[in-house]
């Protein structure tokens, strides 16, 4: 059983999406906190505790990163090559939260050591089931 | 929806493991094959299809990995190394199912780019559990 609650860091610039990944968690039944980030910059900040992300204890090193690829400005296949080339960072497990199914972004998230790679379903039943699933896996089980 | 059932290629040389696992698998609910190999060598030569494994009707490329860290002979890190380092193979999801909690394992499975790293619980009932959402979260939502 954790002693402090699971820590998700979302990076995701679409506010709407943003809010139905956060409403869609409030389902899941184990004790989380989501630090949303709306930018590259913002997250690759927070996750190397710089600039006015620097205090450990408001920004602890998440258990779970959901990255979306379009970001503006700097893309999230820059944010998943930087976190996967940081030997500091490269242990952070990476779900890509996306709603492409491009082959190319696929192929390109997995040669960049994604853990894993979900599309965003249109229906909302679905879209709150995977949202289940996804933080029943990987804040229950999952150890890192 | 698939239209050809999941494929799983399980890594473990502990029969009684094997035999808990494939059992475990039978309550998930997505149509599913799992291909069961004892040892490190089977499991390159099925996934690279050479000499027994050469028929790929026979020996699809799987959906999920499932990899035991405590391998005779080949340990299950050197497997990790290999299908991370292919081109070929680095896309496929390795999941590793160990009874090893020891952080120097930990460390070294995330080093060499698993996707995941999970502990067989001792209990029958968190074992199943953790089994049917390990098999719902990978074949059911995530894309490769």
């Amino acid at each position: 059983m954790r002693d402090h609650p699971a820590v998700i860091l979302l990076i995701e610039d679409d506010e709407t999406h943003a809010m139905l990944i956060i409403r869609a968690f409030e389902d899941v039944k184990i004790n989380h906190k989501i630090h949303w980030m709306c930018s590259a910059d913002d997250a690759l900040d927070y996750l190397l505790q710089k600039g006015k992300f620097a205090n450990p204890r408001d920004c602890p090193r998440p258990d779970l990163i959901l990255l979306d690829l379009r970001l503006s400005v700097v893309d999230g296949h820059e944010v998943l090559r930087a976190i996967k080339g940081s030997q500091k960072l490269k242990a952070l497990p990476v779900v890509i939260l996306t709603t492409s199914r491009n082959n190319a972004d696929i192929a390109k998230a997995y040669s960049n050591y994604a853990n894993s790679y979900l599309v965003k379903p249109m229906g909302s039943e679905m879209f709150r089931e995977m949202m289940n699933d996804l933080g029943n896996y990987w804040l229950k089980w999952n150890i890192k």
